[in-house]
């Protein structure tokens, strides 16, 4: 068994010397190297960012978004969108660990896990597409997955299905930075707070910010704004669409007198909302961009064209422990279970 | 005199609602506005992932790149390079100040001054290129420009020929960042430190991290090291290429026997070097990203890609007295002067 770099660098063909994730082109032949886990991979969840669009360039076409998937895969080696930069994650079951991590990993095969590292950089075959959910991107197949010894990983959970398991997992980075971020009496604003991350995050930071915070939710259309109320975790629920800057920014001036917002977390899964983040937020306030769709420098040039002194964060898909304190914030919230209970079965 | 709105809205063409920067394309028209000041322009200053782009496009043809600019601005109504997204800043004399804002504004016809806020969201019109510098990207043209109500600007300093203030500003938002995030005793890596913003930032680094922190610069090629060496404000500077992030990585653990960066300051002006700093942060470290070739899903899926818990920061423009800061900065170091009169007289 060839023995391969910890952080996959052997499988990297175009361009080389680059990481598997930047890299056009990664190697998908699923032979083993000593160091690496082979997976018969069951679902996809492929990032939302990525799915709205090929799900627009196909016209919900459900065959027809199978075959863009598929090409994006056969051209590159894994589902790494192009048009986004983003990828997703998957379930599967291990069916050989490599020597040089057999033993000094808790790995069987057999075992069922998630990847917790991007599908952008996962050597992966697909082929079959046995079942899709057009509404949520999660995409049953038969194919093969390849995870290297960086990869993370978290064995599925007792007691919650798999596919809310991942759907949790997916996001999984966001409530736990939220949690980081948010303090007692903040004013939080949530973008896009009706989605899968938008809720988790929602439901973190009204446990995070306690009594005395504010927390704003940001949606656009009544219907999922009507569920936000019903939750009830929010003080205000706003009906907006957050790719119009002057309305957010109106909007949270009258919610919060003037004041905006210690902390706004952006969860919205179309691009375009990054001055609406901005100017919801008050000067020395911290932006965290969870969303896949944001541009860099739309939001590094916007802040600076309007004069607006924020931190603006990066969203870091990881960060320690943020697997367990996801699934843990599913456990405690009932509300939290229905909503993926409905979303996921 | 037509009443604009305070951030620029009333000039934006394309899409509609959409803010200045965002959009596609805005009106150039150079009527006045009551709330718009409007400018002479002298020197535009490209930024540099821009200029290096129209530079390669046009094989360093100069004619050529003035034709790339103007048509850039023919179409979109202000220089912003679609490739990269990105701007630059010009100095300008004051024609004449809207009603609405004479009297309640520092300035008056004559007055010379910078535009603090990108030439990305900035109407602009080029009547005539008159001289052109391919090494540094300063264009001093015949054209107007309108700055609107919250744009930011800096009436040019005594004591500092313009083009070195112009440089200055320019970049003033990362040495002022650099102040922020820089603790006594911190180490930190400055990648890109040998162009404009990476030396300010070096020199602030210094200062910043005082004796007892290590600053490590890394530049490409040896020539820039060597001037880096010289200037003495790094402890160690490193010849590599950012896009090779495993080269990155073996010599910064190599500089701090493993520890890594507390911060890590990128201000490389090329793409794919996201992972260069992401790899050469400790756990719970700080990246800081200045460079507008930074790619936003590079940088959140590099991250989770390795399992690294860094804090990435997207690197705002502004904050507040960054110009006085950084003209500042200047006037403390014989040395910096001394680089930026070689670079830009």
């Amino acid at each position: 068994m060839k023995q391969g770099n910890r952080y996959g660098l052997h499988r990297v063909l175009e361009p080389v010397g680059t990481m598997p994730q930047p890299a056009w082109r990664i190697d998908n032949t699923m032979d083993l190297y000593s160091n690496e886990i082979l997976l018969d991979v069951e679902t996809l969840n492929i990032d939302s960012a990525s799915f709205v669009q090929i799900k627009e360039a196909e016209s919900g076409d459900q065959e027809r978004i199978g075959e863009h998937m598929k090409k994006i895969v056969a051209e590159r080696g894994k589902h790494h969108n192009p048009v986004t930069g983003s990828g997703g994650m998957l379930i599967g079951t291990v069916r050989a660990v490599g020597v040089e991590l057999a033993g000094h990993i808790d790995l069987q095969p057999g075992d069922r896990i998630a990847t917790l590292v991007s599908l952008s950089l996962t050597p992966l075959t697909i082929d079959e597409i046995t079942h899709m959910d057009v509404k949520t991107g999660q995409v049953s197949i038969k194919g093969q997955a390849i995870l290297f010894e960086s990869g993370l990983y978290a064995k599925l959970p007792e007691g919650i299905p798999d596919r809310i398991a991942l759907a949790v997992l997916d996001v999984c980075g966001a409530p736990a930075q939220t949690e980081k971020l948010v303090q007692e009496g903040h004013t939080v604003v949530v973008l896009g707070a009706g989605g899968k991350s938008g809720t988790m995050v929602l439901c973190q930071a009204r446990k995070s910010a306690g009594p005395t915070g504010k927390i704003i939710a940001v949606e656009y259309g009544e219907a999922g704004c009507e569920r936000l109320r019903e939750l009830g975790w929010a003080d205000e629920v706003l009906n907006l669409d957050c790719t119009k800057p002057v309305d957010v920014l109106q909007a949270v001036e009258k919610a919060t007198s003037g004041r905006m917002a210690d902390v706004t977390i952006n969860c919205v899964n179309i691009p375009n909302t990054e001055m609406a983040s901005i100017l919801a937020t008050k000067d020395e306030g911290t932006v965290y961009f969870f969303s896949m769709a944001t541009s860099f420098t739309a939001a590094a040039l916007g802040a600076e064209g309007v004069g607006k002194d924020v931190q603006m964060i990066i969203g870091n898909g990881y960060t320690k422990g943020h697997a367990e304190m996801s699934l843990n914030l599913l456990r405690e919230s009932e509300q939290l279970q229905a909503i993926f209970e409905a979303k996921y079965q």
